[in-house]
């Protein structure tokens, strides 16, 4: 059994639709999570309580989602030495670049590993986690081989049945 | 009492949405202030004389929301050794960019203070400009301080009532 | 008397050429300052613990210089509400936008006051943060008022001396 | 005879260099000019006295080169309806584009027709202001035609003189 | 009476809308103008036979609105010395960016005057155009500066009108 | 009679609508072609199966169309030295710049020729493919022709038709 | 006793300098580790058979470093559902951006955790790698939290020792 | 043998050293050529003439490099339907990205092939040249062929000769 568990934090309750997808893809796998919606700005004191309640409980990692200065990521990972996965959120008028480049330039010493802008950076995000626990839960490790082999052989069907063939006559 | 206002100045009538959340703002906190639309380009004499007009009658600071070029803040600032805060205004396709980077790249002497593009920069200029009466008036200090904690309070009522649980068993 | 004092707090060692010129602002205003280096994401305890011991002391504001995540005047930001003046700092390839940006785009209720990209910033957020102090200190504001005025009154000067004329007869 | 003068002005004396190349082609096609240092934001009241002044003596257009937050042309156009050729200037790290964007994205009404930033920008206004009294003086047309062919002449030739060929033989 | 006339070329119909206040602003002024679509890269010799051909019968200058590679302004600047105006079109993602850019960074020798992407661009290139035949036709000049006055006039009357003013009292 | 064909890819499903205008040129040039959805990360086996594939079978070029990261031009050119041509697609909030970036950033050594991010990059990545057959295929090459001259005359037929003349009086 | 290793693999002989802080950080730790030079491009059919061989063989994660279009990172993550880390380089003229917005943006799918452009990237990818293998191996995770401990420890010394106090006075 | 040439065209004598790597390409694969110094701008009825000649006497493609407004690709594909490959390079401040925009943004209708900012960009437009004319040569399809298996064999050998492994142990 997994006895372990993630945790997802994001700035504001408005990236909870952003956030989901990794909530889906951890319920996909089960891997057990916590998700809170807990500001790095607004609620520091809760943030850094947070973060050192879960790694006495036992967290595996953490992802964080934050959009604009999105200082999120690097506040978590200024309290452990545990993974912190950073999903940059697009909610300025600038395109996601803010947050992603606050999120992933984070100084030597103390790592973020980023994913891209949105929802799918949230899914890659949680896909990641799940490839973390793989290492350690065999479980966990087949699953995720099989997630993967599943997605591609439904591709390669999908292409073959989609493909278009024009032979230069009809028009 | 506070004797002293605010002005918050614009460059044109359809900049007034973006600067509510700033007159909102000081609204909150029972600061007098006047709101102008004056272009710094349209009528430039007008905004001079406001400005020194301002000056004489007692004004603490000025809050200048602008886009495109943006030049407002720089020009107010040109009139004034009175703190200058700049709202970028997005209203061309350049994502506010162009605004941002002409409010915020003052040649050294000349200081403006630049907040974020649009409605969360109106109001945090406005918080700004309450920062600074506060450090004169007592009251508005502590308006401030429970202001801030009220909202930690609420966002960390609601981080624990919206929290996620799943504990890797049901679907 | 000032019986107050800034505190300029850069994230590195190497951010000490681009904050002197904070620093000489305020030593020829004669404003009284600690500087010291703390970083948010490396040192977070000892930050949080400055930030409040500070403010017990009766400091008036900071000024914060960071680079790449730049999260620094953020974190401050989140601990006080005196005002912030964060100055970026360029230290990675993306021309210090990825530092501007992080620092300005603060979410609406925590606001940090931006100043341009390196050395000009930092004098611009040291001269802002003399104009602060003028609101409360006359002998401040007079300074700074004669200040501009010398400034100005040379650059004057200097304009009608270097001025080129060309007649459009002579090569 | 050519009965009026151009006036070059730049924000800052570091901005000489870049525009030289202005004052060079106004001297090489004899067009009287001043070249003035005048800053919008530490001198904008002798700006203005300027502008004005240039206007009573019968000035026919404004080449304004700034960098960084770049009002310069923006506030020139703001006191007159004379062509005003705006030239970014690149003097911080944002690649000369904050410099042109707070230039060229003028409000409607008031139009600074750009150039590109640095040298070439520099160049090119002055040769847009010869075309400009090209419209009045008969004398400036035909020497712009010249001028003009003169360098197509020399770069056919030279295109002709450095042609490479090569018969795929020999290595 | 105006014994010339300006040239409005764009590089396809789909630019009609956003050109439409260049031919406005000339009506208003009562400028003679032909207003054509032609593309630089699908209808080249048209091009180069239009200019040739307005140069004859005595125009005076061209405004060039084009979007994406927006070579028009470029390639009409190639075939003469009189002034091109340039007006980048937002056609592609790239926030009008490549086409403002495109039409600015030509070549020293080579000019062409540049405006903001889109329909203020399309104003002011045409505004430009007035000022420009204001140097030659003094009725020009009247129209323009009464035109600038009466809506610096209308601008600081609604300034007074719409100003808001707030004691500190009522919510 | 064309002995060869065309091969489109693309990394989705949701990239068909973008990529049809180069199915449709390559029909309306009666230019055989294959149209597959395959994923360069997620069935990688089957994209360098079906590059072999088709090189064996007598295929001409490629054109591939990705979004995002947009690697699949870059992969199938690593597998073939025939012509890639890769068009961008923009499904991301980056504008298309990083799919753009992503494609035409080739090392030295495997080039990938690219087109303009979206429908435009499609049909020119397509009419590129053309003129690629057109060296080798007289009947093509004829066609290619003809269609270029067909569009070029309707372009100056409609610009003459549409032209808008208006000579200063009328308002 | 670490049983396993980790994998650096960059695209290019020239990126050795960048990598270099991901291979010292990994002997600093005693992680074993194989660095390999392998272009996703020029040597794609090396790179797969690495990637399945290493698998094999019992590798835990892999860092790859690659600049302009890099498509290595994303490449490997094509072939395998073990963690990738990847790190972009700053090889063309684009800042880097290009890189990094090439490995960030994967599909949803098949993730690739991303670093910052440049050394600090491969120093915080290895030290994330560090944190990965902490999970499996407690002699890994008290080493990590001893650096991190010492760090801190180390830089609030220095921070006290290089503080700068200016009280008002001298100058 | 091959009975037909390349032209490599280029704005200006200062892009020489860029595209030199064009030309050594050409010479490598013995593929004959004519390299030509002819401006978009400055020159364009010589631009105009040589592409009209070339086609004439048999030309296969043509190789164009230009930096800042880089107008010269798309004027020489409005000239012909052969085939256009574009080169960016990088001359103003802003890192090729206004060539490199300028270049790829053709309208739908005109096509050039756009390859990277600078010397890799002019290599690999060669090397695509090559490929065009591997369709028609068997000789340069079988030359192309062993060039790149070359390569690959060379960097096969090598990334094993440079491989590091550390296993763990000493430092």
């Amino acid at each position: 059994m997994i006895d372990t568990f993630a945790g997802i934090i994001m700035g504001s309750e408005s990236d909870r639709g952003t956030m989901q997808g990794a909530a889906d893809i951890l319920r996909e796998f089960h891997i057990p999570f916590e998700w809170r919606v807990i500001s790095a700005h607004r609620s520091p004191e809760l943030l850094q309580e947070f973060v050192h309640d879960a790694e006495k409980r036992g967290i595996s990692f953490f992802i964080a989602g934050a959009g604009g200065s999105a200082h999120l990521a690097g506040v978590i990972a200024s309290f452990t030495t545990l993974p912190v996965l950073g999903v940059p959120i697009h909610n300025t008028k600038l395109l996601g670049l803010d947050s992603l480049l606050s999120i992933v330039n984070m100084p030597a010493g103390i790592p973020v590993a980023t994913f891209s802008v949105g929802p799918a950076g949230a899914t890659n995000a949680a896909l990641f986690g799940v490839a973390l626990l793989a290492a350690k839960y065999p479980e966990v490790n087949s699953i995720l081989r099989n997630y993967r082999n599943q997605k591609k052989e439904r591709l390669t069907a999908d292409s073959i049945k989609n493909a278009v063939v024009y032979d230069g006559k009809e028009v």
